[in-house]
């Protein structure tokens, strides 16, 4: 009785990534009242900075309150504000502060931003503009694992997965690009575009200059689109080492291609941002899409009336955004805690006996347990990933869950804990590879 | 190079519904600075009560503006609840508040409800589960220009319209479904079900038992679905005189059934519901899907993933919501409201010549202008509907945006302007009328 799209479950929640929320959410970790229980380092959350969002709020607490502007009631106007172009005042506040945190190195403006509760709804409105059901969009692996449910389900739209490799540390490269494209061709699917997330979910790695003109080029040579996820650019917590890469956006790359706009590559790239995880508000639901074609402006406007962002959060946020003085604060803070973190989690595993990509962004690490296979296949992955929920009490997430091409490899979670927990988290996986490193059984595969 | 959806204007914009909203924006009537301009009729807003609203968030400021549960800080859990199940306080607050305004006929329950943004991505979340592209659901006409959008636009379903007629004042009855059912058939779609609004948009009634039960014995013979749009269920302002009906949602009719549950109706039953019409919040984003059906909850939850409301917006409603004395007289003093607008446009129209359906819901009055026209003809409507626009300078909605199968009715709006500015409205329309009346060239048609 029910459609197709109800009945099959293409939006992926029986992946293991889904299995281990349910399996904390049954046994969860309290540092008093369930000291053994699991610990919840699969959910990319940024909870290391709400102090200072509390204190802004204590600040501004008599106007949010009674959504008072310029101390008279706007509460009439807000209830009754559901206009999809969105609150001027937040889409001024949202580029002015996009443009700042990105160095002003480009300059961004309202009239390309099309606001959406959250970037799930930005980018499943994206593939609805940009690819008929049966067609295909391609995805470097590993990635998000949402990205089945948020791109496929209601669109009918296709992932052609790009394979990534250790071997270059996850970099795209025009090989592996093209072979994609191959491997569409074979499939009989029409190949709309590429979608990356830059700094990458889950790498935790912001994308070179190379990737970024490997992408751009390939887009010119085949007329296709480019989606970019940058929904964790301000998270980038090293950008002035030798080693890592400062985030580039791929506004930035395709405007110096602006005086030689070859096959009107700038009318098909097109971004998603969102403050969830940048400011740490999930919860509020707000995306955006970001995009040089007016068509798509128009026809995302138009389909944000599905997804549209509470009048009162976007008064909240239009406040707290325009506090330039404070954002820039927060940032600034919020990156120096994300960068402790992270170096607390490497620290940890090393001492584990166990490595990680080398990454500067996110509220994650790509985690090599390689070494602690049995053999080099899935099967062992998931054994491996299954005896970490339930011995050591870590829900973490397998590289399979996020299509990664190649086993042995995790996404570890670092900014939704308190630090004592990360540190009872290593304390546990050391005891855990000590058992493993120490027994006559284990064979030590590919170290 | 986009997809046929982006490219494709299904969703209705360019009708006179929206041709009507611009010319308004381009010259909207103001008491002093623009008094002859456009006086916006087009607009099913509740702007009555706004006063209770704003004095229940005078007394809970400090909860409101600091996000405080109990005393205590609740922004951390607020900020990064994303949860699909939405927030058990709200829910439960809802289906308490459902209960009592509709009676406490039906008992309604928090695991049978969905939160979408708005019911807007409410109906096209139950098409999606219900349907699959190029299938149909019948709608009664007139019905509300936005669902050519809103059911059809991204989901490929198809509206076959079932015609209801001012002869029975646009009554539905079992003829007018079969021959909707045969039209389907005629047209090669395969039909699944029945999609209401009750009280209707436009017509301002309430369904008659009589009618919700033809609706169900239809849905039961040909095993289709029935979607109840019910958003203006508290607007009801008059249920107690011998020519009105007192509001009956469908789930008290299935209820009824539900120890004869023929062909498993009450499994093919579902509700959508939102805060926007009777409470007058549309910039919240706050609607919902009720459903009797484990499978319709279970996809529909996970496709409110698109669709989510903001958690700060459902932490204010639910601390408003729970507060049942204030609902309760915030209910009842709207309805005292809302009735005295209503008779007030109904007045100002019969002085001007000019007759209403009798109507006792909702934010606007369907109004019979077929003695007004040239000829019998949606062409004669369209010219008096540019005509009210353009010289009488007041923007309603023609029937002919509304699917209407008869020409010379007419959508107008009370409560989203001032007495005044209604008033003024009324003046403009028997100068209109006189002019039209004195007029040798005039004939009376259809009187």
């Amino acid at each position: 009785m029910l459609s197709r799209k109800a009945n099959k479950d293409s939006h992926g929640q029986d992946s293991s990534y889904f299995e281990g929320w349910q399996e904390y959410e049954k046994n969860p970790y309290h540092p008093i009242q369930n000291p053994t229980g699991i610990i919840q380092m699969g959910l990319a959350e940024n909870q290391l900075s709400f102090d200072l969002l509390e204190y802004w709020l204590r600040r501004n607490s008599n106007t949010m309150a009674l959504l008072k502007k310029d101390g008279v009631s706007a509460f009439r106007e807000l209830a009754l504000f559901q206009d999809y172009h969105g609150l001027p005042a937040l889409k001024d506040a949202l580029v002015k502060f996009m443009t700042r945190m990105r160095g002003n190195k480009t300059k961004y403006t309202s009239d390309k931003l099309v606001l959406t509760a959250g970037a799930t709804a930005a980018n499943e409105i994206l593939m609805f503009c940009l690819a008929d059901p049966g067609h295909a969009f391609i995805l470097p692996t590993p990635y998000y694992p949402g990205f089945d449910r948020d791109l496929k389900w209601r669109t009918g739209v296709e992932i052609v997965p790009m394979h990534c490799s250790s071997s270059n540390g996850f970099r795209i490269t025009r090989e592996a690009l093209e072979e994609a494209y191959q491997l569409g061709q074979e499939l009989n699917l029409n190949i709309k575009g590429v979608l990356v997330t830059n700094p990458s979910n889950p790498l935790g790695t912001t994308m070179t200059k190379t990737e970024l003109i490997h992408l751009l080029d390939f887009a010119i040579d085949k007329n296709i689109h480019i989606v970019s996820d940058e929904i964790y650019s301000a998270t980038v917590f090293d950008s002035s080492s030798p080693t890592t890469t400062p985030f580039i956006s791929i506004m930035e790359v395709v405007k110096e291609r602006n005086n030689n706009n070859l096959n009107n590559i700038r009318e098909r790239v097109h971004m998603v941002y969102s403050l969830s995880k940048d400011l740490g508000v999930p919860g509020f639901r707000v995306g955006m899409i970001y995009s040089n074609n007016e068509m798509v402006v128009a026809a995302a406007t138009k389909m944000s009336s599905f997804a549209l962002v509470s009048s009162q959060t976007q008064f909240l946020l239009s406040n707290l955004l325009s506090d330039a003085k404070f954002t820039e604060k927060y940032m600034e803070e919020n990156q120096r805690r994300l960068k402790r973190r992270k170096e607390m989690l490497v620290r940890g595993l090393r001492n584990a006996g166990i490595g990680c990509l080398r990454s500067n962004a996110g509220l994650f690490c790509w985690v090599d347990m390689r070494h602690l296979m049995r053999s080099d296949s899935f099967e062992a992955e998931k054994e491996l990933w299954k005896r970490i929920l339930c011995e050591v009490g870590l829900n973490i997430s397998a590289g399979s869950s996020c299509h990664c091409s190649q086993p042995g490899w995790f996404r570890i979670c670092f900014a939704n804990i308190s630090e004592d927990t990360l540190q009872l988290a290593m304390q546990r996986m050391k005891a855990f590879t000590n058992s493993i490193f120490s027994s006559a059984n284990h064979i030590i595969y590919n170290m």
